[in-house]
Parts: C-alpha cells; sequence; structure tokens
C-alpha cells in the first residue's frame, strides 16, 4: 500500500468501536438539548467567505479553507466554527423578536490543528440562547453544558468562569493597534508573562498593573477577593466582577459537588465574546472539554445586535471522556431462503434486535459484529440460543 | 439586508422544522442498518485528491472541490460521494478476512448541483456489504434499502432492476475511447435515440442493433423476454438477466405490494457499478430515493479487489418522502430560584419531556417551541396543566 493513500495529516477514518459512540453520544446531546427547548439548525458547511468571516476576527480567518465558486466566480469558505453561521441564522432566517434557542451538531474543518493532537475535522456540537441580556440565560447554558456532560457519564468536572470584560476593563483609556491587541490578548491567554511586560511596558500604571496581574487571577474565591482589592474599580470590571460571582453562587447551589474555578484572563478560542466565559475540564485534563459564554455582538453584521449566550464541543474529543454502557450484542442467523426463518428474522429487527445473517460460504467466518446469540432450527421452529 | 448575506446558490440552512424531520430520519436510518449488521463507519470530509477519485471515474472528479493542504501542499479533495472512501476502510484499514457490512451518514459537496432543484450539499446515507459475490448479498442490500424507507414510512415505492452488464455485453467486441465510451452512456442513460444512432453508426450489426434496443428495455416482465430473445446471447448479457430475475423473484416473494419493473439502460450515478443495479421512485417521482448495486471493482485501486454492494441516498431529498408522526410538544414553566420549580423542572427533563423556562421579562412572548402544557404552582406544589 503506497503511501499516497495514507490520510492528511491530522485527519483521520472513524472506524466502527468508536463510530458507534460518538453515534450514541451525538444522540445524547441533541436530546439533551432538545429537553431545554432548543431548536436543531442545520447551516451548511460552505458560505460566501464575507458572510462566514464578518466580525469573527482574523483567528477564524486563518483557520477557514476556502474555495472559489464555479456557479458565481465568488470565494466560498468551508465553516470552521459553526456560531456565526447560528448568529446569521437568528438575525436574518427566524428573525423571531422574542428568545430564540437554537442547538446544532456538524463536522468543522480546521486548515491547522489547533494542538498537537488535534483533529482537523472536530464534530462540533453547540447550544446558544438569543435574546436575553440578563444572567438568567448565562445560567441556563451553563445548565445544559453539565446536563449533557452528565448524561453522558463524563466524570468528574472542572468549571472555570471568566468574563471579557476584565481584560476590556484593564484597558480603558488605552488605545491599542490591532496588531498591539492581538499580541497582548495572545500574551494572557497563553500566561506569558516576559511578553507582557514588555507589551505593557508604556502603559499608563493603571492599566499596566491591572494586565499583569490577570494572568495570576485564576483559582478560588480568593481570586475575586484579589480582583476586588486590586484591578481598576470600573464599570466593567465591576459588572463582570458581579456576574461571574452571581453565577458561581448558583453554580454552588444546583451542582454542590462540582468543581468550581475562576481564570479571569482566560482568552482562548475565537475572539467575539464580549461577556461571562466558562470552560469545563475533565479532572487532570489540560484542553477544555466544553467552551462558552456571551457574545452579543456576533449578530451585529448581520443586522441585529442581540444578546446571545452559547457553547460548544467537540464530539471527537468529548467521547474519549465518555463512560458508555455494555450494549445488548447481536443475533446471528443463517441465510436460507426458508419463509419461517426469513419472518423470524423480520420480526427480531421490528424488536429492535441487530440480526446479521450469515451469508451462504461464510459459516466458518469470525463475527465482526458481536454475537451473543444464534437463531437455530429445533423441532421445526427457529428459537434464539445462547452461543 | 445586503444580498452579499445570501448563501450560494444550491445551498441552504435546514431551519428547525426541516431540521428536526432530518434528525428523525438519521436515526431511523442508522437503527434499520444497524439492525441488519451493518457497522456504522465515518470517513473525513477530506482526503488526498489522488485517493478520494482514484478510480471512480471522470464525473465524480468534475463534481470534487479542490483545495490546498496548508501543511503538505498537497491538493485535498473534499468528498463528493462516500462510497470510495468507504472501499478504503475495507480495503486498507479494517482488512477483514471475512464479509464486512458497513453503514455511513455524512454531508458530501458537490461543485455543480446535479439537477435544477438539488442541493450541492447532499446529507447522504449509505450501507455496503462486502466479500460476497453471491446475489444473496445484492438482495439483502435491496431489503435494507426497502427496509429503511418502509421505517420512515415512505410510501407507494416503485423499485427498477438493472445491471451494468448489459450495457458491457452490448458493447463485447468493440474498443471505444473514453471519449467514445462516456458519450455512449451519456446518450443511454438519458435515453436519447437520435445520439445513440450517431454515435453507434459505425459499430457492427450485432452491436448497433443491442445498443439501440437497450433505452426501450424498461417496463414490466415483458422486458426480460424481450432482452433475451433480442440481446446478443453472450456471457456477461445472459449472467445479468438471470441474475435480474433471480432478484425480481425473490423481491416479489417478499415483498407482493412493491412495484417492481426494469429499465435495463439506467446508467444514472457514478461509473463504478459493475453488476446488479436499482433504483427506488416513490410513486410519480422522477428522481430516484435511493440507487445501488454491485461495485466489485471499488477497492481494487486500494489493493483489494473484493465483492461489493451497496446502495445511498440524500436524506434532504427523502425526508420529503416520509411520514411523521405528531410529536409530544413541550412543557412551559416560569424561572425562578424556587428549589421546588427547579427540582421539578429537572426531573420533567430526565423523563424525557422537553421543558422550555420562559426566562424573566419574555413572559409575554408567543412560544417559538410548540408548548402545549406549562408547569404552575397549585397550593404550594409544581404541577402539569393544560394550556
Amino acid at each position: 500500500m503506497s503511501s499516497a493513500w495514507l490520510l492528511p495529516e491530522h485527519i483521520a477514518d472513524v472506524l466502527p468501536h468508536e463510530a458507534r459512540r460518538i453515534e450514541e453520544l451525538r444522540r445524547i446531546l441533541l436530546d439533551a438539548a432538545r429537553g431545554y427547548g432548543y431548536e436543531l439548525v442545520m447551516p451548511p458547511l460552505l458560505e460566501h467567505l464575507e458572510s462566514l468571516l464578518s466580525g469573527t476576527g482574523r483567528a477564524l480567518d486563518l483557520r477557514t479553507f476556502k474555495l472559489v465558486d464555479q456557479l458565481s466566480g465568488r470565494t466560498l469558505g468551508v465553516r470552521a466554527d459553526t456560531t456565526p453561521q447560528v448568529a446569521r441564522i437568528d438575525a436574518h432566517l427566524l428573525n423571531r423578536a422574542g428568545l430564540t434557542r437554537l442547538c446544532y451538531c456538524g463536522p468543522v474543518l480546521h486548515t491547522l490543528p489547533a494542538g498537537p493532537d488535534s483533529t482537523r475535522e472536530p464534530l462540533q456540537f453547540g447550544a446558544e440562547i438569543y435574546g436575553h441580556a440578563g444572567l438568567e440565560a448565562d445560567l441556563e447554558v451553563h445548565e445544559l453544558a453539565l446536563e449533557c456532560l452528565g448524561r453522558a457519564r463524563v466524570e468528574s468536572l472542572v468549571m472555570d468562569l471568566a468574563d471579557a470584560r476584565f481584560v476590556q476593563g484593564a484597558l480603558v483609556g488605552v488605545t491599542l493597534s490591532p496588531v498591539q491587541g492581538d499580541a497582548l490578548r495572545a500574551a494572557l491567554a497563553s500566561k506569558d508573562q516576559a511578553e507582557l511586560e514588555a507589551l505593557t511596558a508604556d502603559l499608563p500604571a493603571m492599566n499596566r498593573e491591572a494586565l499583569r496581574l490577570l494572568p495570576a487571577l485564576f483559582g478560588g474565591d480568593e481570586v475575586l477577593e484579589i480582583a476586588r482589592a486590586r484591578l481598576p474599580n470600573n464599570t466593567l470590571i465591576t459588572a463582570a466582577l458581579d456576574d461571574v460571582q452571581w453565577l458561581a453562587t448558583h453554580l454552588r447551589r444546583d451542582y454542590p459537588s462540582l468543581r468550581l474555578g475562576f481564570d479571569l484572563a482566560d482568552l482562548s478560542g475565537y475572539a467575539y465574546y464580549s461577556g461571562t466565559r466558562f470552560a469545563i475540564y475533565s479532572a487532570g485534563g489540560t484542553d477544555a472539554l466544553v467552551r462558552g459564554g456571551r457574545y452579543d455582538n456576533v449578530g451585529a453584521v448581520f443586522g441585529r445586535r442581540r444578546a446571545a449566550v452559547g457553547f460548544s464541543l467537540d464530539l471527537k474529543s468529548v467521547v474519549e471522556h465518555v463512560r458508555f454502557d455494555g450494549r445488548r450484542a447481536a443475533i446471528r442467523a443463517p441465510w436460507s431462503e426458508d419463509t419461517a426463518l426469513r419472518a423470524a428474522v423480520r420480526r427480531l429487527r421490528e424488536m429492535g434486535e441487530a440480526v446479521v445473517c450469515v451469508l451462504p460460504g461464510h459459516e466458518h467466518e469470525a463475527d465482526e459484529f458481536e454475537c451473543d446469540r444464534e437463531l437455530v432450527a429445533v423441532n421445526g421452529q427457529w428459537v434464539i440460543c445462547a452461543r
């Protein structure tokens, strides 16, 4: 087999054992979202590039595969993230006056992998609520994310709260070029203190100290106390602290076993977040299983500035943390023209059983589908026997 | 809203009402395939172009979007059909000695639409059986295709049988250039008699007459009689007639209400078919809902020439023919910090109910999620009332 047949790097087939688990997880997640009243939408894989990328920032642009449309000659993008598409659907297609709850589940493609072990074809599931500026929407999204992981029996969850307004508040009064802003956010996201010192050296003392303090503000409740004492006392930071505190109080009440922490400089993920943010980890894991938060302005480029909160996850990552029940195995049946056998097979399948017919000549092959029972003729009747 | 936001031609969002039906259909199809012992696989959307297209013919090439891989500089294709990928998985990854039954469900992308109303992003479901040359495999695939449509309650089915060997048999002794071959197959597929006469004018009489007769060979059992009497009596044609007759007999026995016909020149779809073929229509429809057949050589380019039969369908087309049950609507609940209310909501969701919380300030909005019941406090208890 020539290496020409190997798949591109960071692209893989999903083989039967894992595919079945991903499909089970997919149903669990969609059923959980439906249980909360989130309606499924399926945006297309392809869109005009300017529609796909407007207002989403440079990181998403670099990650998006571009194509030329033979029908129009225009440039198309293959979606690298579904949130901007769902915002477009909310703004443009549904255009409802009230609350809109939407969810989605489908592949996205990335030109470059997010990390050394990341796939370039995540299977993205997400849920979003549009039209409510209050924290009840943030809390509902947290609850749904935890419900999804709970139903999938992902255990030992750790949740970090953050808020995009901490960095905004630390920058009040400062004007940065887009390049400076990107560099600063990158340094904060990677907690690169040396870079951060260089980038903030020329800023006014209040901004400089706030920005340099932010990466240290992760941990337990003491983080909020330090932030209240030492971050600038402006509207953005005060509102962020109050909101994060409110959410923490409510989450602790409803999820007493959840390990809840704070990471006030967390800026991972795309640039569209505007308010509270959260990430959920499996204890001991370094990559977040779920990321979400408030992105009130994502729909603005589509003509509708709506309050919006949501989260997303990659099924291919989360499935590794799911604890699955053993599933009932299949029934093996011979192949024959016998009407009674064919009727028996059909009945079993109608009852939800998997029945694998052994085609003529293949009687001595190993079962690839796990069969723990067999359909055999006993005194002219087809009955199920253990194997 | 500027037209820049409109989606590319033949690309559409799937909105909640249809998305829910497609998701239901998806589960029905995957469960039906599992009931027959077909294991789910998920090949990637992207592959190296030569792996994606080898041995599949020019039609698929023209339909495939091409991209450059930033990691390797090589050309990638976005899959326009999943069958060659599944053949690669059978040949290269699983490489099992015995029978292998596989199924898949995912989007494919087409550079150009198949017809004036076709989407360029079908959601393709298919099932394939590898490793059995006998007709029992063809019949099993027919049964599974009919089972899928039956479980989805697609009614008034019409099934046409064909075989790639009729055209091969009519061309025995004739050597055509690839261009001539393509033109001839196109004329046969579109039953373009004038074009066919031109293309066959210089062929030996036996081939010419057989090829000109083929487009007329569609209809009921009389078709097989005419074919036996008037097509060349060679191995390919005799075997095709015997096989199609065997399948028709078995299908009539098991599906007495199925309207079964023959269309011996049917060459629609991709060029990889090698033996019996079939198409299933909804009565009165002109586009096939399901196409399938035998393609014994698809895996050969991956180093494994295996017997193979399968079918595929587009969920976005089939869903229009599905009869759905009414689904139970959701329960509306107020939002409050009350522990008893939150516990009641959680219990209902655990029972599989959809409970939509009305966030503060949104009490007077119309329900977007159909709610036929409401959670209300009566004498300090939260109870469900009809609305």
